[in-house]
């Protein structure tokens, strides 16, 4: 695509666009990050990035830049079109957008598929080999079923979602509309409610089954359990990263985000916009307020206030744990110190 | 159900039936928890839990309630029907189970299953799409294996097991009676031994298999490795919940119970009754006695005595930990009062 | 095999032969661990191992020992013939090659395998039952594809590798020559790539591959994602066990070995032979330099120089973390006498 129409596009879309010099219109062929692109190829930098090093000796033939002068003029040496937006990662994504590949099958239900009678598949869909749908089970239109995916009894999954191979989802599973579903993932198993009881454990039967809202996204090889009673619940537009465990009758709220290896205890309640890092744990029944940032390995193990920014097990607030934290390191000093002090 | 026959089966049950008021003998047609139940229906309350709050509001139909006075007035303003007894968790556990659907499939072997003829398949059993089973291996009766689990060659699986879809199942694993293996989980696959020499890695071959006994439950998308020579082994009655790595060699005693995300090192022995928490990481070759307690995230490098209850990495007695976690926060404020001290 | 065979390969071997004593060149039928061995069997001890107690009570038939005199004459008096190596380890996994069960299927494309007529399957391969290949994938030769595999479009996979069950290989994969990738992990998931836009999460397009270079082995139930633009890659010889996470356009370097449970965030630089161990994190774009050692639970989350022995969180040097982890567990002590010495 010309460089001229990649800018137009730029222009119409959400990222803010504030000016552009071209240098040529050179047909855009692809797009690359900075310490990879070359000629014919479009790039974006924010400010922040350790990868401005590679401005210096890049002959990328356009770059996408949020309004710091320092960096344009070292991107005009360079030769390079400039195009500059608020926000260079969100007209960046809209620039693959052009490029990205469409590897999406044609429609239809593969002969291989294995569908009950007692279910039913709406318009559009595409339903891969060796998928199993089972009985009293409604799968809406526009979805993609990839090959080998189980479906069991009594799901419900609305419109426009993407269930990726081998995903497993149980009875009493209710995905509503746009969402995804990555490889591997089983949603809807049997949560882990065991009591003791003299010295074995007695098994809690496991009834409930798991909500997932409107445009949820989920990565591999996730784990989200169904309860005992009741729903597990994940909000509007969440979007959770691979490897994470959803214990049995967690609520979590709309838009946030979790990254990889996090798991919620059973029963926990995570509030709207949460952001959890990578190998975060929150202990079951904990209450998770609105918008709260946990950094990575957390340990939330008591309720949080909305906002708060915590990091450290037990979690704490993330600035004092920054402090403790490098005290920490000069422990065995202060140690002696201290000795020193009590013998005088 | 009408009440009185759900109050007569919780007398017949183990939970200890202390006594009951029963308002009205309505119909109860579900279960719920306390904060969503409502009308004809029945629910549970432990006193530690904070849902306890929701007796002022609620309309439930009955309520499974421990021997506390305070509570057992609260519901009687409610109009509640009340079943007292020694362990609310456990009536309730039993209710569940009238109410519980039946989503098992009808027994047979489905004919897209694709079985050696070099193996026996016992009575009774289920083996749904896709399920493929190699050669010389023995499963017993009264087995389910769900759509897409694949069992490779000598294995031996005895009765009454289930095994959930797109399971995969190695070589020389053993799996004895009523065991449950949740959807995507592993056993049997090669463990982690590698050798450095010249800067590269050996393979270690990996000639052993996996011994899971009796009710054996592990959750979904856990790994459980073979080892190079012997059995990785899991006793009697041990409850795995999701995402557990239990790695080559590992030796796991009986009725322990393992949250999500915990990781068992290769040759890393584990006595009976033993608790780990979330996230929870046990070293290679370390000892774990009878009946340990380790709380979530808990790192255990060295062996531990039977009856311990640890915290934090490295592992310590929790109650030190607690304390030792309570300075950790304080301590930019005494490393700044020793400065004084010091100057002094 | 006869005792004298097996000690006539070990001599061909590369664990550096040092001498034998033969007692009687009796049959081997099989090897196991010292603590498990019995007549007609071969074992090996490294010194360091607590298995070492075990010499006093075997009735093993052949022992592969180091050079350590007090450990020889012990196992003299158990009347064990004796093979001493430079590298005990590696002469015991050259026997263990001996007992290998072969359980490779034979090769052949299964009927029930769906492969599009726009990809190309080389000469000697396995494509076992219900294997998914997409359009315009390229498998080469001798390559075992086992049972539920899921390849999709634009795959690349050279020869000689082995792809267990149920994995998932999303497009945009090139699979070099001799990898191995254990059951249900999968390869090139689109990366979590979110932008956070008025309160929401806008999809950054995920249109780049992973690479995994020759000799990589990949364990159970792990996650390799793809990035926006250019690749994930994963060095030769590298070696990954199960439940681990490679984030979005991560490079990882060659002779890495990572331990079950690792997760390493997006854009991170991981070096040649780093060695992470179990349920170690790395935040996202950080560089790990060549030969760091990263102990378990180390959370890294800014750049480490090469060679660095690492621990705790924030990571710091492990002699660093060991000195303050130990004072750490006295802190209520300190912190007492320090307000002593306060009232003062």
């Amino acid at each position: 695509m010309y460089l001229s129409k990649v800018i137009e596009l730029i222009k119409k879309g959400r990222s803010g666009f504030i000016n552009s010099e071209m240098i040529e219109d050179i047909n855009i062929e692809s797009a690359a990050s900075l310490d990879k692109a070359s000629k014919n190829q479009i790039t974006f930098l924010e400010e922040s990035n350790k990868i401005r090093d590679f401005i210096s000796g890049t002959n990328v033939s356009a770059i996408i830049i949020g309004k710091n002068e320092l960096s344009i003029n070292e991107i005009k040496k360079r030769k390079a079109s400039i195009i500059i937006v608020e926000n260079p990662r969100i007209a960046f994504s809209e620039v693959l957008k052009i490029f990205e590949t469409n590897f999406k099958p044609k429609k239809g239900i593969d002969v291989s598929a294995n569908i009950s009678r007692e279910s039913v598949i709406g318009n559009n869909c595409y339903v891969g080999p060796n998928v199993f749908i089972g009985k009293n089970s409604t799968i809406g239109s526009n979805n993609y079923i990839f090959p080998g995916v189980v479906i069991s009894e009594n799901v419900e999954i609305g419109d426009n979602n993407i269930i990726f191979a081998n995903c497993v989802i149980f009875q009493n599973t209710k995905i509503k509309n746009n969402c995804i579903i990555n490889s591997n993932t089983v949603i809807g198993s049997e949560g882990f409610g065991f009591i003791p009881q003299n010295g074995k454990w007695k098994k809690m039967p496991q009834t409930g089954g798991v909500i997932l809202n409107n445009e949820v996204e989920i990565g591999t090889n996730c784990c989200v359990d169904r309860p005992a009673v009741g729903f597990t619940e994940i909000g509007e537009g969440t979007k959770i990263d691979n490897l994470v465990q959803i214990g049995h009758g967690v609520t979590i709220g709309k838009n946030c985000a979790f990254a990889a290896q996090v798991g919620i205890a059973g029963g926990a309640v995570i509030g709207d916009g949460v952001i959890l890092a990578g190998q975060v744990g929150v202990n079951n029944r904990v209450k998770v307020g609105n918008n709260v940032i946990a950094s990575s390995k957390c340990g939330i193990h008591c309720d949080i206030n909305d906002g708060e920014v915590i990091s450290g097990f037990p979690a704490m607030q993330n600035k004092s744990w920054l402090k403790s934290s490098s005290v920490f390191k000069k422990l065995p000093e202060l140690a002696k110190k201290l000795r020193q002090l009590d013998k005088k």
